[in-house]
């Protein structure tokens, strides 16, 4: 594996997903991978799980980490090519990726959608750049328009906890004071897209996903249609896609709430964190034991960890 | 040892000195102890002693160690429960608590008091509700109202440097131009409590203590009285408990001079850091032969590895 | 060596460089020198080079590291002696020193020049009042006049690159948007004067540096002149030392352009980074096969490894 940067970089899930739920038995069972060799986490937003799920991964495979928040402790970056750097930016991106490159065997970074800029977000300018000038491997810790290592913890959470075969997965949108990216969505509907699941996403008018992520899912407007005998509810806000970054009203019906998952088959509740409490689902449900957030948290770990392992094997 | 927030979380605390001063003389043997084990730090507020002392504790331990700048670098808490999170934080303290125990065998927090809201800091509601959601042991990095690694701290301090069986101590309010916490006063206070001392407190009138920590210490409103064949001045700073989190007027003649500890019995001065000087105490004392604040920060990391040894070898 | 701040710290700079290029063919030979040892790494402004190959050269030799950033994450510094800090800062810069030397075998420290005040600066201020307060040996990470560290793995790549046994080295002025302190400049001098290299420093009339760095050394305002034959060209801009941190005009013909650098001998380009692309020399240069700026970057990790080995060689 190259670069981790979304499920295309996966050869075959199943594997992957095998190799994840062997790793999460004997986490300090491939110590020696790592040794000697450093994990750089460069952030230019805000993290918890990430930040600490991919710092403990690294260390569990023995690897130095080293954290770096680029806006605060670094430079800024300029990101335009040829650009004449008279003004803003001390950095190039490319000078940065190069530089970070010298000191890490693999790179972790974090950058999120401008939310402003939709073909500048989603050609994923800042990723490309960044990989254009690195030289060593590097995962998304979530891209403008992607969150694989999220989306793959997802996956190991609904393969260790499903009670059928082929589980309907709904992912449904929900409401959120703040305009958010589509990444996690994205990613998510990419991921189950090649899982053994029965995938419908389910969102007020206005908010459709880029099709790029959702060709030939089951799409619907009808949030209670949509919820019924779902085995795994997925909830997760997103601003527009087509009115880019924008959100219309507050659709707060689209809360999920103790009689919305009454709609489902004894449905899991499932959401990435962090989570606005009773807007985006209410206390009865993310406190009930059908609630998997937190599983979905631990398996971050090991999301990660199997990915740093598999770009420590290519290396030896 | 399930938290350690006061030193009502220890069983002996004569047993918890000894261990104090058998690691201190051999800060690496115990580095089994800590392998495979990760300690989070996680800071809502400045810090410098705490922060690399911690740090240090757990890696003489052999512990993996991340530390965390809540605020800069992560979610800003929610602390209501059954609040409608529309607004202002981005994730419930329960939730990051919960989550953070998913990545951490052992999780320290700092987080002061609010100065505002009396009621909420002394019910300790940060803490309380960060444990409430947390599934590991938490070591407090300093509360609200209580700052015990300090104390433990200052405690294998002072029995290092006796010369009499039961010491005199004074816990002297000095003058300080900004309101600061009573956490360290009432630890000190709470600690000294415990131990084989005779414990003073002395203020000017209005900065009376909660009775909490002080109930059957002798309190003293005449400074030069209270010095008096004091063997240890521990100065410190707070703001007024009944008027709360008010400072009344500069009360200058309360700093710490030379001419102070001449009432003294050749007493040593403590103090936690950081300092003003020529505030709080003049440069004489605090440069003298008898300032022992370099001692105190330095058996920060010894009190913080006992603590972490007394929770791991809990989990073996 | 007790601190190194300058190449005057070194008592045998060719000794040195054969130590580094040492340790760049077997990095991890040495990671029995660093058990059981903390560096602790103090940052008053940004980085991304010095922060990552310092910690990565720490790691390198098994030390634990432990990064903090003062400014953010602790208290401001007081650095007057005999100061009534009764306003502004909360801690005396020598209390602070006293108190990272008990957690730290080693400290690295950076504090760039403040460019208002010419003599606090020239005097190294900071960093010597920082000494003065230490109790453990001192890295300088970058200080008001001097970057010994940048400069060390300078040589290193010159003494990698060069073709000749004396090659010719120009360091030139570039141009930039905003006032830079001269340290990378001053640095880079002061360690060519003792090197095996002919030394041409070229800038407009106006930015002469100190005498200090400078003396002996040939200074020419006729920047292609200059820049004749040379074998290496570095450039850095920095702002006036006699018109002590001011920027007279922007020289834009100054920037190292192709053109520029067909009048030397086939020479390399360096530069310390970060660099503003297009402004300080042009992207044909940056990205030409003679451009070096990588290879001095890698080289930062071999030049603070093998001043860390010095010191914790003393200790043994």
């Amino acid at each position: 594996m190259k670069n981790f940067t979304s499920i295309n970089d996966v050869n075959n899930v199943q594997d992957l997903l095998q190799k994840a739920l062997e790793i999460k038995q004997n986490p300090f069972g491939y110590k020696s991978f790592g040794e000697n060799k450093t994990l750089g986490l460069i952030f230019l937003n805000p993290s918890l799980r990430t930040r600490l799920s991919s710092q403990k991964a690294g260390q569990n495979l023995g690897m130095n980490v080293m954290v770096m928040n680029m806006g605060q402790e670094g430079w800024q970056l300029e990101l335009e090519d040829g650009s004449i750097m008279d003004s803003g930016a001390q950095e190039h991106i490319k000078d940065a990726a190069a530089v970070i490159s010298q000191y890490c065997d693999i790179i972790g970074v974090r950058s999120f959608a401008t939310l402003k800029d939709r073909e500048f977000d989603y050609k994923e300018e800042f990723f490309n750049k960044f990989i254009g000038g690195a030289n060593v491997p590097l995962i998304s810790l979530e891209s403008a328009t992607l969150h694989p290592l999220q989306s793959f913890a997802d996956l190991i959470t609904i393969e260790e906890q499903k009670k059928v075969k082929r589980p309907k997965v709904v992912l449904t949108w929900a409401p959120h004071p703040k305009a958010l990216p589509q990444a996690v969505a994205n990613s998510f509907a990419q991921w189950m897209s090649k899982a053994d699941v029965d995938l419908t996403i389910t969102h007020p008018v206005g908010y459709e996903l880029s099709e790029e992520f959702t060709n030939g899912v089951e799409i619907s407007h009808n949030h209670d249609e949509a919820l019924k005998n779902a085995d795994f509810v997925y909830a997760k806000n997103w601003s527009s896609y087509s009115n880019y970054g924008l959100v219309s009203n507050d659709n707060s019906d689209w809360q999920i709430t103790k009689e919305k998952m009454s709609l489902t088959n004894n449905g899991k509740f499932m959401h990435c964190l962090p989570i606005r409490r009773n807007v985006v689902a209410s206390d009865e449900v993310l406190d009930s034991p059908n609630s998997l957030i937190l599983e979905q948290a631990n398996n971050r770990t090991f999301a990660a960890q199997t990915i740093l392992l598999e770009m420590l094997r290519n290396e030896k």
